[in-house]
């Protein structure tokens, strides 16, 4: 496994999902030193989320240092979002040098929306699973899927989900072990089958999109 | 199931664990308008976690509104505020008052040097479980439980156990119809036996405590 050190993109905008962002952030904190986590918004500062507290932004997007992984989340922010060219064009900016760039839950429609995931395989939150898919319909779009990894996008499921999609990215980059240790401390019973999505499921046996 | 409005204050202090509040915090916000969430700490303004980012306290000790429900997480600055007088006064004070005072990860710790308590039956984090136990002998810790309803206290297992603990605080107080609506729109699989414990029976078998 490689020791090189990275740096994760936190990516906050008004009403951004708590747990979208706070289940990953969790996962990837205790990968230690080999990752710094910063969090990004268009300017530093307090950044309110669709729950309610808000969490501070440690950069703006002028002021962000270079990225080797971006986390996307999701929320009922993510409507303004969609039309906010300032924060697309900074995404293509960014995720065009990342190593992966990574979604959770609407985070998709974000990146479908930007034209990132044209011509690969994603998927999003299922109950808001046409709010992505409207998108673009150059996006393969996969209804029954926990997290989809597509090499440097990998796009999961609604809210929780990003928990495991977290630890699937850890698990690639340092190791199952890591991933397990991590798991284990914070107490987190991980799916480690991607296709495992009991909530597509229960929502319909087949895909609309 | 009860209409009545209540507020749940979300405490925070340095170096709490990201997920012990922002899991129980994502499932808690989504009960709608019958709970209102501030979050506290001893000064309003921003607190930092153990993880490194930092959320925004709505309120010091000093102008804390009434509260019906408490969150207490735990994290690496459990172990500062056990020696943290003035925030184990306003504990005391606040659990007094309390329909139900809850708890994550090492928060039980915190519940037990408080002597909060003590002739009650309680939980905590399975790696750092002797950090509870040894604030009081007067309370009945339990090696293998996810969470431990006891009333007016309710605690939880390691980190990502309080989510399963709110939802089932969730469910007594609104029924469970809500709290499986709100697991399904945060597609979370929800443990809904207090008693499975996987973590426990991974460490060891029978207990020390």
């Amino acid at each position: 496994m490689e020791a090189k050190s990275r740096t994760l993109g936190i990516l906050l905008y008004p009403d951004f999902e708590l747990l979208d962002v706070f289940g990953p952030v969790e996962m990837f904190a205790y990968v230690g030193d080999e990752l710094t986590l910063v969090s990004v918004a268009a300017e530093a500062g307090p950044v309110r989320s669709a729950q309610g507290q808000s969490s501070l932004a440690d950069h703006g997007f002028a002021d962000c240092p270079a990225l080797d992984l971006l986390l996307v989340p999701g929320g009922i922010g993510t409507i303004p979002a969609l039309e906010d060219e300032t924060l697309l064009a900074w995404l293509r900016e960014r995720a065009a040098s990342a190593e992966i760039t990574t979604s959770v839950c609407s985070g998709s429609a974000i990146l479908a929306r930007a034209g990132l995931l044209d011509g690969r395989r994603a998927t999003s939150n299922k109950q808001f699973f046409e709010l992505a898919t409207s998108q673009s319909d150059k996006v393969d779009w996969v209804w029954e899927a926990r997290w989809v990894d597509d090499g440097d996008f990998v796009t999961s499921s609604g809210v929780s989900a990003g928990m495991d999609m977290a630890l699937a990215v850890i698990e690639r980059l340092w190791g199952r072990e890591r991933a397990d240790g991590i798991a284990a401390l914070t107490e987190y019973e991980r799916q480690r089958d991607p296709t495992a999505d009991a909530f597509a499921k229960r929502l319909r046996s087949t895909p609309s999109a």
